[in-house]
């Protein structure tokens, strides 16, 4: 069963996500079948800030299934400009509209979104927060090409510390026996948390930092981009830079088996060269995607899976992190989860001591 | 029988205005029977200034006839930033699309589309002239939520001098045996031409300077903005600020079956406390709009409604009106209605002495 | 039989060309019998500089076909502001979509894009370089106003060194027994080599001056624009410029068949008060336009018609000219036709020496 909106990858049930992964493989199986599936029905795109990837996976998802779509990719062009709050938004979109993708850089904002809204919300990303599609994604691809996901060993390369589709797909990959290989500088390497569930979990994993030590252990390598400017130094930028960038060379250091993910857009990480290596799938990825998209906005346009969102208590606390919707939407009710000393905020994550 | 072209909402007998009202609750009722209704057809929004809202509500009602949309939303991408004409775009686009949705600053825009069009034209927005669509969708918010459009008190809040759907929605209530209470600050209490529109139709009014004393006559609160630029003084604004704000302390003095409506987008002038009254049902009524716009769409569509709009004579005069249309748009026929000792611009109602 | 792509006009056999014009007559007669015929279909319109004419037109095009949009207008709202490279695009927008048209502004794009597609590749526009579809709207405007291309007389007025649109729709024609009469300063005159053609396909051709002397000679009369930088001097532009203009009194010397084309948008070079002569046809020519990308579009998502675009040779040199796509798409394979002491490029035609 599907909780009303996709905010986050954890609302979903391991039965739930199953679901999911089967009819996106059916759908691709036999699209023929499903479309008409959405006729009748309108996907809003509500995008605060450009993602013309993401934003064009969901409209093609949508039109494929026979429904329709509205939105804005620019928010200079919409209402927002006037100085519409979230709130009055969702309010009239929901109304327009069946189900509502919605992307903006504040943290918790779909989140927010789902206290207004009369359709589902999906969380098409908030800031640096949460994207859940991107996993969905990710894990239909997994599915797609290793028949299973199992007993995978799976390195991930590149800013493991900050990046948001690296945590999630480590977390949803603890539910099924996988290995983990972490490759990066020992300064992003992935947050204590993360180890924390892999260790509970009893998921083993290992920490390289050269791709070439990593590539002879891997079913899977999930590269992703390490910004210049998170590395300690501009020389110890340059002298670390092409340690992260996959070629034909480190390639050849792989299994026949080896499979190569990237979320896109990359910019130097991956080299040209590789593109036709056959181990590389990230332009097939982007297409899964499509078909994970599919199969999401048909499940949760199903009314039988339709269930709320959790939030904590209320407090009188106000969350600290300047990226917080919580920051800019005032009228939100301040609702937390209590952790001994912290409060989390339901709609960032963020922890405030109390 | 509808004109070819919905320009001004006084283009429309009431006997349009009803069966458009009519048809807007049917489709309410059963939208799956509409479904298909505009099959095969296309609208172009043609968005010279951006307004989300209205052009999602416009493209929503065309997509839930069954029928497809093309169009844009900012001018920048547009060939207009290439100096291309009204004319040339009217005609081309009239050429591709079956109606056309228009919005534009230039005060008159839409009539002058008129001319050149080979489909009709639906006025989205000419500026501070003239936004039927608004209008239409305030009319069918009264008509579901009262039943009945007669009799009824009508309190009008805000900027009453410079807000054109107030204007629109009196004039046409006027028809309806309407009594009004408007509530403003006295520098902007409505225009005297609309005064003697009341007056002339039999419907009393009264001016009121609090919501307070007006809350317990009414059975329609209708708000609007005042923009702090409007004000006499930044003094004045301070001290008048709050009284034209609408909370829950003044919802209490209001009656049972008051309906409170705003054309939104709202800044400050209602609390977020008063969405959650079941007498605030500005939200409804922006989705009474997209009904509002499905109906008006069928019935431009139907070929029997279409008839002319109005011009008068042609005259060697230039309007003054520095908001006109023909300011930029030089080649347009130069034609006035004549009015004793004034001359009235056909395209923005502009008045010039002779 | 087409090619896969429509990168140049020249990948089309006069067969392909004749069986395209024959689609769009037959789809202008009768259009609801094609509506359907791109069911389940989508097409992408990438277009990185803004064109909305012919952005609209594809898209009207596609939706009278019972297919969908999706696509951009705007680099800056795309993943392209992130960094994102012409193949990395192309390969997923080509799995989402059934068939794309991109438009951009360094020269050889759209056949660069040939290279990573997995579907269909329309050039919507390259720069000053190549522009079929602008062709094909002209084609198809002739066929259906003169019911035949053969034996045409036609005067090309404006900038003819520059004007692409006009090379391209001379290169054509010469297969069809046309006269030229060529109207520009002597500056402003086409290029020798399209003269060469000319010479090589036995059509003769006029050079002249002043659309007076021409205008008796026409059956067509294919106008557009001089763009006032093109003159030698400002004092030549002054003297120069009403003599390219077409107006009332100069209409009067044409024939009564004759037939005005433009490829719009124009700006100063036709005045507004010849619209309204019959033999003005640039407002139909722009309908056209939409029959025509509608039968391209048939012709081009049918299996049969596909066969490869040609490429030349692989050499070590560097295409020179500053606006090849290939200044700026590094990694794309360096291919040219050889020609004597010139290599040309592959991609934007640009001669390097050897």
């Amino acid at each position: 069963m599907l909780s009303r909106h996709l905010i986050d990858l954890d609302d979903l049930s391991l039965s739930d996500l199953h679901s999911i992964l089967q009819l996106a493989h059916e759908i691709r199986e036999r699209p023929g079948d499903y479309f008409g599936a959405c006729q009748n029905k309108i996907l809003a795109t509500l995008f605060y800030e450009p993602s013309t990837r993401t934003q064009m996976s969901f409209q093609t998802a949508m039109l494929r299934l026979g429904g329709q779509t509205i939105g804005f990719d620019n928010p200079l062009n919409s209402s927002v400009a006037k100085g519409e709050n979230l709130k009055d938004t969702i309010k009239i979109v929901s109304g327009y509209a069946d189900i509502i993708a919605v992307r903006n850089p504040q943290e918790g904002f779909a989140k927010a979104a789902s206290l207004y809204s009369n359709c589902p919300i999906i969380n098409a990303g908030d800031g640096g927060h949460l994207h859940p599609t991107q996993t969905l994604t990710d894990l239909t691809t997994l599915m797609e090409v290793k028949g299973d996901l199992h007993g995978l060993t799976i390195g991930m390369c590149g800013d493991l510390k900050n990046g948001r589709t690296v945590h999630s797909l480590i977390k949803t990959m603890c539910h099924f026996r996988s290995k983990f290989v972490l490759i990066s500088t020992p300064e992003l390497t992935v947050p204590q948390y993360i180890k924390d569930i892999m260790d509970a979990s009893g998921c083993p994993y290992t920490e390289l930092t050269t791709l070439e030590e990593a590539m002879p252990l891997l079913d899977v390598l999930y590269m992703t981009r390490i910004q210049r400017e998170r590395f300690s130094s501009p020389e110890e930028y340059e002298r670390q830079k092409n340690v992260y960038v996959l070629d034909k060379r480190k390639m050849a250091l792989g299994r026949k088996e080896l499979k190569v993910l990237h979320p896109l857009p990359r910019v130097d990480e991956i080299e040209p060269e590789v593109d036709d290596d056959r181990r590389a799938i990230y332009f097939d990825q982007a297409i899964y995607g499509m078909y994970a998209r599919m199969s999401l906005i048909i499940h949760m346009l199903d009314e039988k899976n339709h269930y709320p969102v959790q939030f904590g208590k209320s407090y009188r606390a106000k969350c600290q992190n300047p990226r917080c919707v919580t920051q800019q939407e005032r009228y939100l009710p301040s609702t937390f989860t209590d952790c001994g000393d912290m409060l989390i905020c339901d709609y960032c994550d963020g922890r405030t001591l109390i």
